[in-house]
């Protein structure tokens, strides 16, 4: 009987342990849509990745039964097809250049809610569409979740760059910060990855042993000419949701 | 007798106070030339704009008579296709990282030497060029020369932005510097201007009565979402050559 019981009980523990990361990152989108779009919310960002895909299948859902009025505003191609698809208003930061909340995955999130964001390569349309929103909510699942930047994520700041110039400032980068700029090459095309702003992408790969001042690191960053913009998201997110293991989610405010 | 003499003066000093702007462009251009590519150098930046192209024909002609091996980097469209017209060896920064001298145009150039660039949309890959460049030279005829930005140049600070985010963009220039941001519209065809670089270009017209801080309002900008680069050149120039309306070269180091 207790034999039985310690089977039972480790066969629990393992299914929650193992919970899939997509069930994590859904609940996690679920609780941010739900808190943070209400009735008067008029203006929504839609951000790019895997989890921003639960989000828009709990707003398409609320928008059907609770007649919610959103005008939705993408982040990328792929945010725009998933409004397209999903029946939501479309639009664009030209007519809408205030939004109320704007809602994202990230590949890490410290403990600071500084974020490393691009790992999809959308990270330019995400900063200035969260530089327009009022709130900025972040959903991801609990391996998002870190103390520090590059505990999680191991693939690198993601830096977008002019093309023609990515030799020189890959040299700047690795003279003046240390580690590598690697160069993200594709893999559905031959050479680099070109993003949906026609530009290159070097993950830059930092020693994660050491403290960094992200604030100071952003900014120096965009000093260089031809950086057009970093993954480095510092002071912008209002709250984190993470989808956790036991099926619970960690908010971070 | 003497009236015949002041006819003479006369028409000497009208000859000389309008003497072309072209030809006060061609002066400094041939200065600097001259100045700055030695025998040794080996790769030099082709600013873009009007005053280069008196600067490439000096170039051609050094290159043809003193047999000097140069490469030579592009800032632009019309840079590369004046390299090419000229024969001479067109290279680029993946290859040349490292520049010896650049030498371009400006609009305006202030006393201490801040430039203020793009008024033909080429800053963005000639400020990349320049950061890569021992040497930074400048010339430009008397007309660009001022104590204070905005004394001569009109037509405010060139910023090359990311063409879906310009409303919000314009909206903050304009909410946090003052003035106004304005979208550069295109002649040659209809709708708004778009540079070598795919983006738009919002011309900044701040307050020349106020004085401003260049080297924070250029970082203050380059953080702003969607903002690509700026035309403000802090700190770049190594030295500003103008030809002056008597037929002299003013030089400022």
């Amino acid at each position: 009987m207790r034999k039985q019981f310690l089977v039972h009980l480790k066969r629990l523990l393992h299914q929650g342990n193992n919970m899939s990361l997509n069930e994590a990152k859904r609940i996690a989108a679920y609780k941010a849509v739900d808190e943070w779009i209400k009735p008067h919310t008029k203006v929504v960002g839609i951000g790019s990745g895997s989890t921003v895909v639960f989000a828009v299948d709990r707003l398409a859902e609320r928008v059907k039964t609770e007649g919610l009025q959103v005008v939705c505003i993408p982040t990328s191609f792929q945010a725009r097809q998933l409004i397209v698809e999903n029946n939501l208003t479309l639009g664009d930061l030209d007519r809408f250049p205030h939004i109320d909340c704007a809602i994202d995955g990230a590949d890490e999130v410290d403990s600071d809610k500084v974020l490393i964001k691009g790992g999809g390569g959308c990270l330019l349309q995400e900063k200035i569409v969260a530089s327009c929103a009022e709130k900025f909510v972040i959903i991801a699942d609990y391996t998002k979740n870190s103390q520090k930047l590059g505990e999680q994520y191991k693939k690198g700041i993601p830096i977008e760059v002019v093309p023609l110039g990515y030799v020189p400032i890959k040299a700047k980068i690795e003279k003046v910060f240390g580690g590598e700029a690697k160069l993200r090459m594709a893999v559905s095309k031959a050479g680099p990855c070109v993003t949906d702003n026609g530009n290159f992408i070097l993950d830059w790969h930092f020693d994660s042993s050491k403290t960094f001042d992200w604030n100071k690191i952003n900014s120096e960053l965009l000093q260089i000419a031809g950086v057009v913009e970093t993954g480095l998201f510092v002071g912008m997110a209002t709250k984190a949701y993470f989808g956790m293991s036991d099926g619970s989610v960690k908010e971070q405010n």
